[in-house]
């Protein structure tokens, strides 16, 4: 058994409570090393009335690793415990302390929790667990008041560029509220609207105030209450890390310096307020002179923020945040941020733009959950690009998975792209096919998905500010069947929970190969997915698990053959694939 | 090079900030894998500009891993960075996503520094990392006003009950303030002296108000001003998991059930509260019926708890706060704790009763420190019940620095017994050599030691109530020697600060030896600390780097002896340790 592969600490991914009677535990081993692994606890307090064993499963692998999961519900909330791993003949004992090649006679260097405390229970909200998102770039999505354009407005649907804008607004979101619940999506993702000189307001100017540009704040009101009546969620994004060239209190230090009542609003390194050599002389974001960086840690500034943070959901009706740039803002913040925003509205969905390992934010005290970049970038590589094989794919789905408590995983942001991404289509170089094969892996896979405005019919589009484009509401130009496509999965998704928070497993990922399948179950339906990520048919056999007969949900071939049933011989299943097909089967 | 054994990840102990110019890094390899490991990184808004290679040195090694940190400082606050390890002709880069066998091109999948924020540096008081603690249990340290003592009180220096009151109190500290401070300790830890019925006051029934038989608030005030006066600084015990079966609160839940107004403040879970079967219908601490848990969760629980943690602190002046069974509190009421207390004093020392692995709270955002009984026991182990040999020894204590970032470590709570287990010098059976060797390990190694009342001169005591017997003032009864070793050892740890704060490096440490030399190194000054936990004596070599001539500042052995040089012959020091034998070195 390697032991330098066996990993375990408190909190984190390995040991968090989601309910305060509930505990995951979770392990690693080396792949392929360990044949059985079982948590021995009990309440320190009452070991040998309450001393237990209670088996692991295998819940993901990785290239190097097996990842082992089981849940605890202790009589007390307090649970001591060890594992015994056994393996190639070998039962090996791991403690706090270490291994031991002899069972323990006492529990003193065993691993704890201390007690159940409900403060610290991991929990995201259950709408957005079940919540498919439409993400809506305002400038670009719908000009329903013409009044409110700005000056230059160019033609709609003409070439976006770095400084143009199209007149898009709030009042046009509303008007197409029949399109977006038509979709069948519950959420929408709305970029920022505060006040804000550019087309994509991530510069503010004032964070409490509307962009005029966009709407007044009746015209919100009305929005998000017609959302909230057609069962739609909304999400605002907002930038606390810094402001904007004309935010008023940047604008006074910039012209009084030291003496400004808002110098220490910011991180000024020398005054006055400079740029030398490219690098200006106070803390922004990246190099960019007009984006300073707030002192989060300074109390007016928290005050004023977090003043904001309260108000749009308290008041104004939004039900949570994305938050931009959110790593490079101090840990402290978010908590207070977390525990305004929460306290406004206790089921507010927050979420972090964190492009890397986001455990830091993720422990239940601050972020819901992350925008998931490495799922959207596992997907393209996969399926857009060809970069990977299957098991490199399911790898990277599985370390994800691995690396987060389950609540988090079943709250993951997962987009396909962004306004800060090309589009997947453009990725995939325009072929459809490979979108809705992406489609089908974001609406079969734990988390949250997020449709960007217009993927659904067919816009394509590069980097920023490519993929910036008005959407397109001449239907004559609007991919159909794709939009028909999308209804389809997402209904899909909305029908079966197991889809949803159901367990996750790969059942087929083989090196060098390009076919995929998983299962995705729960107490009410079992359900796989299996799908082709080449460009020639293919046929795979997997595992049936106990079901013999399989009903064809949905698949990307033509309709007539929807209605098939596979049967399965014996307990192999064998499912043929077009190039960049799928199916998903329901066990009957 | 054994890829499974490599780890690290996003903040805790592998890579965090220590001031806001200041960042650590740490990995961890298998055991003599890995010989040379770079930190390859930058600014990701200015890779080209700022990419730059850092060696890591290996400051730590257990049975299984090599742990490797080093330094830096990044211009603009950002690091990104991955690491290269070469191993066996292997060079193997690692970056957040996994494994490259090739440098990558670009920086996208490199782990995150995304900017050093002031507010998430990991600090701890200065004066803590300087400071030698002194542990006092008020009931049992000196009666300074008869007037005060509770009914029943038994004779000074009677053996030790459950419940027996000796009536020592706050003026009888006072009284002693010479003899401690003559000892050369500059801060006192008092265990709890709130109002509470039994004897080691644990069992809070009062908050805010002061055991009359400990003293008045003036009495109390009166002794802080006059150790402060002295350079000496006080911790306080409480304990905010529990209150004690008088606490008000409860009393009126007990008698009026459901409709006591304090009813949220606990967590029951049956009323009328009762015990069935040994099981209170209500959480206590362990099964205790007099110890019921509090809701922290509630507002007004966390308001009067708050209160008492503020008032302590900024009103009566205390330093810091020692806490009781901290691990059973949620981590929300311990950050709300630390606010609270770092604004009454901005360099109060907070420290956890934690006897497991403490990272989850000691992040920044909760406390400085834990009590570090992994220390206990490993010294007991090694030395006073010669379980363990110096190899074990020394992975065991290189495991606790590379678990914790080095702030912590500098800081943490070192023990060798306390109220709450057995006297060092009774675990040793009585041999006064162990016990001095252990305190000479704890007077030379990184973190905060503290001294348990009567352990200077000789007191014994098994586990509780044996270990809190009265302390003897009766001069002829006291273990003068041993006194004035502990002044020795005190005295050497405050000349020099590489003892406090400098490396710490293992020198020799070989399996089934009990020799041990390790090396504590600051710009001021190198220094080898040499021992032998064996009963015969042991000559031992080391490295004796670039220093030929080494000066003898402290050895277990008669004084005529400390005059001695020692040379070193080539780069090798050649030691002669007598059983139990230790000496400190300086290199001239």
């Amino acid at each position: 058994m390697l032991l330098e592969a066996i990993e375990h600490r408190p909190k984190m991914n390995w040991a968090y409570t989601v309910d305060k009677e509930t505990i995951h535990l979770r392990l690693r081993t080396k792949k392929n090393d360990v044949e059985h692994v079982d948590v021995v606890g009990g309440d320190k307090y009452a070991w040998d009335r309450t001393k237990t064993e209670i088996p692991m499963r295998v819940f993901a692998s990785d290239a190097l690793f097996d990842y082992w999961e089981c849940e605890v519900k202790p009589p007390y909330r307090r649970f001591k415990y060890g594992f015994k791993l056994q393996g190639g003949g070998d039962t090996v004992w791991m403690n706090e302390d270490g291994f031991h090649f002899t069972e323990r006679k006492n529990s003193d260097d065993f691993y704890e929790i201390a007690y159940i405390n409900p403060e610290d229970v991991i929990k995201t909200p259950e709408w957005a667990k079940n919540a498919v998102f439409y993400q809506i770039f305002p400038e670009r999505f719908a000009n329903g008041d013409p009044s409110r354009d700005p000056e230059n407005v160019q033609p709609w649907g003409g070439k976006p560029e770095v400084d143009s804008f199209f007149g898009g607004d709030l009042e046009g979101v509303r008007q197409h509220l029949d399109y977006i619940q038509d979709l069948g999506v519950n959420a929408i993702y709305f970029t920022p609207i505060f006040k804000a000189p550019s087309n994509h307001k991530y510069d503010t100017e004032d964070y409490l105030q509307l962009d005029p540009h966009f709407g007044d704040i009746d015209t919100l009101k009305k929005l998000i209450e017609e959302c909230h009546g057609r069962g739609i969620r909304v999400l605002l994004d907002a930038v606390f890390n810094h402001s904007g060239k004309t935010f008023k209190p940047f604008v006074d230090v910039k012209e009084n310096g030291a003496d400004s009542v808002y110098a220490d609003w910011f991180h000024v390194r020398e005054y006055p307020i400079d740029v030398k050599d490219g690098i200006p002389t106070y803390e922004t974001f990246s190099f960019e002179p007009n984006m300073p960086k707030f002192n989060t840690g300074h109390p007016e500034v928290k005050k004023y923020l977090l003043e904001a943070a309260r108000y749009w959901i308290g008041e104004v009706g939004f039900d949570g945040w994305r938050l931009d740039v959110a790593d490079e803002v101090d840990h402290r913040f978010w908590r207070e941020f977390q525990t305004v925003v929460k306290e406004a509205k206790p089921d507010a969905y927050i979420v972090g733009e964190l492009w890397h390992e986001a455990t830091p934010w993720l422990q239940g005290d601050q972020f819901d959950s992350a925008m998931n970049y490495p799922f959207t970038y596992a997907v393209r590589d996969f399926v857009a690009l060809g970069k990977t094989d299957a098991r490199k794919f399911s790898y990277s789905l599985s370390a994800q998975l691995a690396r987060y408590p389950q609540p988090v995983s079943h709250a993951a942001f997962n987009l396909l792209d962004s306004h800060d991404t090309e589009r997947m289509l453009t990725v995939a170089d325009g072929d459809k096919n490979k979108l809705k094969l992406a489609v089908a892996i974001q609406m079969t896979y734990p988390g949250t998905p997020c449709v960007y405005y217009g993927d659904e019919i067919g816009i394509d589009g590069g980097a920023d500010p490519d993929c910036r484009k008005c959407m397109e509401w001449d239907e004559s130009k609007q991919d159909l069947e794709l939009r028909g496509f999308y209804k389809q999965m997402i209904a899909l998704r909305h029908e079966y929970a197991a889809l949803r928070t159901g367990r996750f497993d790969i059942l087929h990922a083989e090196e060098g190969e390009r076919t995929l399948a998983y299962r995705r179950e729960d107490d009410e339906a079992t359900l796989i997915v299996a799908l082709n990520a080449s460009d020639r048919a293919e046929t795979i056999e997997i595992d049936a698990g106990t079901a013999s007969a399989w009903e064809v949900l949905h698949t990307g071939e033509a309709e007539a053959q929807q209605d098939k049933k596979l049967k399965a011989s014996g307990e192999r299943l064998t499912i043929e694939l077009p190039a960049y097909g799928y199916v998903v089967l329901k066990a009957e």
